[in-house]
């Protein structure tokens, strides 16, 4: 079995690519990974480590060559190719799910957007046609989706994804608060708003207290 | 200074939380780390390290009181206070948010939405009242809120945090894609869509490639 990367770095890989892409436009040939943990304010060593995930090793006193470490990100990434991906549940977090232009330039496409709502099928939202959820298995054939983005009410959570897993998509982007159970070759990840409201609950008590304690 | 603990742990937390809560629910006075760890499949070492930062550490054989464990994450993340939260930008992210039921079992509340857009203010979503961006200082005040949810467009970001900064809050909550810069005493967390999709993208891969390995 091989052994996925610690998720802590590979979060971290998209802030990289911003700042990496950003020194291309820029006409940097190379950037030092000293700069990166700068702008990111992490240690260097982290950034040295979370970079070799992606196989490339910087220079001494050059640093990383700009054009290849972004290839490198974005075919560790699997971002060097487009991935198609239909939302299910045209809700709010739909609408600025696809709303978000940053996605775009990681390769990610909505091609679509399903719903049970009769007032919503047949409309768009920026851009993105919301079919019948009944039809999910025809379009997703039809547009070669490869990723389910799942926005629907938690409570329906489960029967979605079951929809989802009979239309062969093998990848679930989850933002429901349900833990799903999924057959074995669908992959998810659940996205979980509680947890960055945990970080920034703690940074506030652990600010509050080391300005007492000073 | 006080060193935060692990990132990956606090934001594990509130799933913790969620598990525990349940078996609180359905009538169970001690709850075991391995049965805690299966449900989230985590090594039980992980989740026993994980909640050890909270302070209570399990019986052998009984596992941890519900109860206690239930009130020592809610004190460690602050959650047994309520916070106030203001967000500013009363777009489809805000409507999401807004929308989402988790947040109010975690205390936090949302107490008023900010915008400019002067078709919008007056109106409010899910029950949040949305007011002009140039009521911002007092309506902070009045209602003494604590946290700032950023959900501006990205390149009215950092103007926009120097005007929560103005109105005395102390902890910002971002969902653009800025880095923003803020004065010290101010802490912020980043919430990156696209540190998600990496997450699931690596999983894609890494699947695929283990299937063709085997």
């Amino acid at each position: 079995m091989i052994k996925i990367p610690a998720s802590p770095s590979v979060r971290r890989l998209p802030s990289y690519l911003h700042i990496i892409r950003q020194a291309h436009i820029d006409g940097y040939e190379y950037i030092s990974g000293t700069i990166i943990a700068q702008e990111l304010q992490l240690e260097p060593i982290q950034v040295r480590k979370d970079l070799a995930i992606t196989g490339i090793v910087g220079k001494p006193k050059r640093g990383y060559p700009v054009v290849a470490l972004i290839s490198a990100i974005e075919h560790f990434l699997g971002w060097d190719n487009k991935n198609k991906a239909i939302i299910v549940g045209a809700g709010n977090l739909a609408t600025a799910l696809t709303g978000y232009s940053e996605f775009e330039f990681h390769g990610l496409e909505f091609v679509c957007a399903f719903d049970t709502d009769p007032e919503k099928i047949g409309k768009k939202i920026h851009g993105v046609p919301i079919y019948s959820m009944a039809s999910i298995k025809t379009q997703v054939k039809k547009l070669n989706a490869a990723i389910a983005i799942i926005t629907v009410p938690s409570q329906f959570a489960q029967e979605t994804a079951d929809m989802v897993v009979e239309t062969g998509i093998k990848a679930i982007w989850n933002f429901t608060n349900v833990k799903l159970t999924l057959p074995k070759g669908v992959v998810s990840q659940r996205e979980d708003l509680t947890s960055g409201y945990a970080m920034l609950s703690v940074k506030m008590i652990f600010d509050k207290e080391k300005r007492v304690l000073e």
